[in-house]
């Protein structure tokens, strides 16, 4: 699982700071979530083939978690690109970009679906063989889902020795991997356990931004692998956390704690700060596995 | 009269190249022409004062020369702006713009005004006693409007020997800078012309970007100072430029030529070219006077 970061600064994109969008690659899907202005010119700077995005997550309608979202499909088009693309975000995203291709006379020649959110509550957003989307419902200012991207277990894994020394016919292996146990022609029973191991630990990604420190989303969050967590403001600024819809890096830090996260990602800083590296200080205290989100930062887990 | 090029790359913005904008400083006003993604990041690294730009003129909405307008306005607010805001450009700007502050919940605290352009002949879109603005009906795709900057010729120069010498007092200096006579006491009669020199010239700028090469605007262009105009093509794709309403740089060159213009700036590079130098190449063997806008270049007249 990787993520990488396009842009994890809040408000205004500024010469060397990106407004939110960030790239995860898990279970060989490449996911977009949140596009701000900019983001394509970020995802052309760190590499991230265009033809491989066909999923893009918005949280929120406002600018910069969207704005870059019309350009970006408008790109798309120019590129000649085929495959269907599917937008999840809130209601009014398709009317938003809708209205724009029409105002340039540039509708797509390509599928464009549009996945349209108002539910309050945790809904399924997508789910194939490989992973498995959830909203995340945030406190904000408006209407704003985080999403939880979830691995489906894998096949058990196969014990090639064991399975060539009962002289098993390959043909059965892919029932083996599913777990069946192996009948031989003598009648004996093999039981699955002694031929294959546990799957590789399905693994998840939580992205949480924007949102006022709320303890409703934890069940959602619990044994998450990694969540990354809006930290817009330190301790210093906490008294504008509940007007403006924001956390502090400490609030950030409990919600993984008390989620038992395996790892906590910061980020959606205040421009108002300097160094950044406060934020990964102030959320210590509190949990230990954190790390400083940055734009053009990749992490891998 | 000062020209920055934010960005002149036609289509899509990428890594080190921008779509469309400048900002033309003209008789202490400065407008900015044309907004693509990422604009506002270019004013700031161009060290454009944000509080400067009342006046916005977008010729067409296509996304590589209005896609960063929404963001621009968005961080105006942020900025705690209060001077009004006045955008130019075709119809259904308002509502594009609108519709996205409407979702974001973030309408400006500044007044706002939408001029909304549906005219196909020239015509007057501004005037205060400096400037005056004129559109320039521009044959593309889709409906685009270039725009004439005109300075108004400023008041006579005063000739402070002559006045001092026929000892005029100081209350009439105005009315000799408007043009009037002098009377003197014994009924004598001095004629401006002795007293004051003409005033400096009035210097002009022509944005004409996108459009086919286009012999009907030459009258509105007649003795402009500096004509920008796209130059999208070389020679060798000359043949995509009637389909895709774009010139060559040959065909841009011609315009000049034709209306007598002193300058020539090129610009709107199809990204297909390595070494934009070729247009200037091209152009000069048409007309002499010709620079290469590019991305942060300045030009001074």
């Amino acid at each position: 699982m990787k993520v990488t970061i396009l842009g994890c600064y809040s408000a205004t994109p500024r010469t060397f700071t990106n407004p939110t969008s960030q790239v995860l690659e898990i279970n060989n899907h490449i996911f977009l979530i949140d596009c701000g202005e900019g983001t394509q010119v970020e995802l052309r700077r760190n590499k991230v083939k265009f033809s491989r995005i066909n999923h893009i997550f918005i949280s929120h309608l406002h600018g910069d978690h969207f704005f870059g979202l019309v350009g970006l499909v408008s790109t798309f088009r120019m590129l000649n690109r085929e495959n269907p693309l599917h937008i999840y975000g809130p209601k009014g995203i398709k009317e938003a970009i809708t209205l724009q291709l029409k105002l340039s006379n540039s509708w797509t020649d390509y599928p464009l679906h549009f996945h349209e959110l108002t539910n309050t509550d945790s809904e399924l957003v997508f789910e194939d063989d490989k992973v498995i989307v959830k909203t995340i419902p945030l406190q904000h200012r408006i209407y704003c889902n985080g999403f939880l991207f979830q691995e489906k277990l894998g096949d058990r894994k196969l014990l090639i020795s064991k399975v060539v020394n009962y002289d098993i016919d390959k043909a059965y292996y892919k029932s083996i991997k599913k777990g069946k146990d192996v009948v031989l022609p003598d009648g004996s029973v093999i039981p699955n356990t002694e031929l294959t191991d546990d799957p590789a630990p399905a693994k998840s990604y939580a992205f949480c931004s924007d949102t006022r420190y709320d303890e409703d989303k934890i069940s959602l969050l619990n044994d998450v692998t990694v969540l990354y967590h809006e930290s817009t403001f330190l301790e210093s600024h906490k008294h504008l956390c509940q007007r403006t819809g924001h956390s502090t890096a400490i609030e950030a830090a409990t919600i993984a704690k008390k989620a038992n996260a395996k790892n906590l990602i910061l980020g959606h800083y205040s421009t108002r700060y300097g160094n950044i590296e406060h934020f990964r200080e102030e959320a210590s205290t509190v949990f230990e596995n954190v790390v400083i989100g940055d734009d053009g930062k990749v992490f891998e887990f």
